[in-house]
């Protein structure tokens, strides 16, 4: 399993409708659970001051990837960027 | 306590709703006025030239930082930075 | 104890004496491994195709953040960028 | 009196002349102390991480406040943006 | 009396309703005659190429000169960059 | 095998020695030979107008590109930035 | 027939009709197909986390790259940067 | 004669009225006749990817260089940048 | 004659020698008050907090401007920006 | 033949040896003469206020670009970005 740092920017809109919101929020803390129970999603913080968000993920590669971050109910909403990331000498 | 500087852009649309707008200020100032009384938002600026401002705040972290910039009334117009500030050997 | 991550660039200079590199990298990575036994230092990446680093940090405030990171021997070589990291409702 | 927000990076070299570097902290310390004393550097944090600071700062204007800035020791070596701030509707 | 070059850059839509884009032009004009005749607008410059514009502006500090630009019929309108200015050496 | 793109810039000096950059070159192509044959490097583009490189690579994952490029005798004067690829619904 | 690195934002509103969408996407993969076919489309790949894409493509030159590239259905929803390459001396 | 290198990207939206897009085209068109016909407009290419331009513009300054900017239809959907170009000693 | 915006930012090294700054620095006033009294150089402001400035210039086109600005005894450490400035219709 | 524009920062550092430089112009001159005559070096500007240049070129593909911009004798002090042109339909 390979390991990326995900960065996403959140930008529905604030005049958005309310229940569209709602639902995409219940929805994706769903999706995320079982990303999280599937052990791709590893650890998940608020960029503070902001509705984005950045994880740690864990996948098999950058494709194993992208259908995963895709699958997200949010993701039509989100500005993703991923960083890959290599294990360092100090961790092997 | 930390102390952090927050940077706000606001991009409350030119043609949004005059109330909806009114409405905001008045309640931003009232919180505002409630995280000053609790000793969290330190100083406030204007950035001259824009609708943005500049704080400093205090709070005891990131994760309860982000629930008061997130209580906001304006907080869905809000673009927002945090840059944490550590103590200046000189200020020890 | 607050999450960051932070992220380094080393500039070490390719012409710098391999005597000097070799005697920071050693004593680097002992500091490291006293941060990590300390529970400071969480996970630590190579960024693939650079000699920086990206780091999962914990630590009481920014202020003490500072004074581990200026511990590193590698520290007047590092360009280093600190990210505050707030905990995610769906982690609480 | 004016407020601004000083960011200043440090670019003193890695292999700079340790006694260079260590008569500049010493004589920027008393600087600062006296700019302090005068009431112009009125807060001083480090940017975690990095050898830069962050200053609040007062001065009649522009104008003084570069002298105030030029007369610091370590002037030469620091990279200094300056970020005007005006009073906020919440502060008058 | 401080300077600052004020940069604007004007996102007016190009959809905007034409009577509105008339109304503010006309009145911005009456403005800014009035900014000028009181000696706050001291030059203006069009950027070429665009409906932006440039400008040398005198002001007590960045209080007063927000409440300057914020006067301007175009203002919510409007993208504007403050940069403080300190008399050179050559002119004292 | 995973892909990546590849970029690099080369910041040998101008003033270098021609000795020490005749003898990188020469191992630079030697290396890059060994990484062509194994599979790995599978195209590699010169940037028109500079000494860097854009290659097509194929490795397990960031760990292993890393070592790769870190193999590369020129790496000290490489700044190296890695974009991952995901397979395109197309190309499955 | 020269090479290119094609990156391809893609900015098709998450609010979008969904006929449209669809619609734009079938046509696409119609008309990618063809493209490939005819040897310029030589290798295409998703951007990880995004709806965006990146592709080798070949052709004889700018201007037919252009014309390839905006006889894409989606290609008014496309935000576009070419990057020429030239044949790197190892490949000759 | 002075000469400015000219980019225009242009952000008419995917989804406006064709019939607006046609009359613009149209009367760009004929209006771009015009100023070359007068010399100004010296060379004009398009981006590859992208519905911008880019072009080599002689105007007595950027007065008049602005005049006859503004004087295309296309104006409010460009966003243009203007570059100064100075006569090269090879070509004196 | 034409208006011109001058950014300059100076790099002469900390560490250069005094009496070669102190050359050049008495040879700029020198000539720069030539180029005042010639009417090209209309203002000129330090950048508060940096050894740069910002100048107001007059010229009759880019390529004076350009030998006028190389004249300067600074400029080979000097990294100069123009902005070209359109007369606007306010002060026509 | 396809057209670029070429842009090149010229970095020959100010405490370079005079000599060098002499020779180097000396010899850039003879160079450009050379494309010039072929028909590669169509237009040269001077950048206002930096030693930089633009260029507009002419090469059957990037590859002879390449190979043309490598041939100039400052090229190991410049730092060049390449922009394809395609053309424009109102040129055809």
């Amino acid at each position: 399993m390979a390991e990326f740092l995900i960065y996403a920017d959140n930008h529905f809109p604030p005049d958005g409708e309310p229940e569209l919101q709602a639902s995409l929020r219940s929805r994706e803390r769903e999706r995320a659970g079982e990303l999280r129970a599937a052990g791709n999603l590893r650890r998940l913080w608020r960029r503070p001051g902001t509705t984005g968000w950045i994880a740690l993920w864990e996948a098999p590669d950058a494709t194993e990837l992208h259908d995963q971050l895709a699958s997200l109910p949010m993701f039509p909403y989100l500005d993703i960027t991923v960083e890959p990331l290599a294990t360092h000498p100090q961790e092997r």
